[in-house]
């Protein structure tokens, strides 16, 4: 039977026509991320539809794993001065999912 | 409060090499779902490391949505018989999310 996790989805919306500018620092912020004890996943995502909106998704073993993840230095860095001055507006969500039920 | 519903976390993977070819019959399905009664969201993204990578994100109002989705027959048209022959492999995982929780 898997563990709990607390799943995480994130949109992020860029300023419109420039979504390129974020997948680089994006690319690094989940690298660093992955190196983090409580994280189990994370891997962004790109619409094909509207190049601007991103979705990130995020796994960790404690429910305060993104609170933790928040902060990182390199979130910190990354996430709150690189990336999201860059967007329109970010859509965060995160629940815990049980055990059984993955 | 917002209501409980199901959230869908599906990852498509095209054969190597093949992503693109998925693109086209996937925003079909994507119209023809969001009009099915349970759906509250269907959208897909794509991985700029692995274009081969797809994660479509689904939620449905009802924890028989995902079953109910699978029987209609768009899924059986571009699903099963389009998009699915395409791909090396899928991972879908789905749990409801509380009312307050989201």
């Amino acid at each position: 039977m898997a563990s709990a996790y607390l799943q995480v989805i994130a949109h992020y919306f860029a300023k419109p026509g420039t979504g390129d500018a974020i997948v680089k620092p994006l690319t690094e912020l989940a690298a660093a991320t992955r190196a983090e004890p409580k994280n189990l996943y994370y891997e962004f995502f790109r619409s094909p539809v509207d190049p601007d909106h991103f979705v990130i998704l995020e796994q960790y073993s404690d429910a305060d794993g993104l609170a933790v993840h928040r902060d990182t230095p390199h979130f910190q860095r990354l996430g709150f001065g690189t990336i999201i001055p860059l967007l329109d507006r970010r859509e965060v969500t995160s629940h815990m999912v049980p055990g059984d039920a993955a």
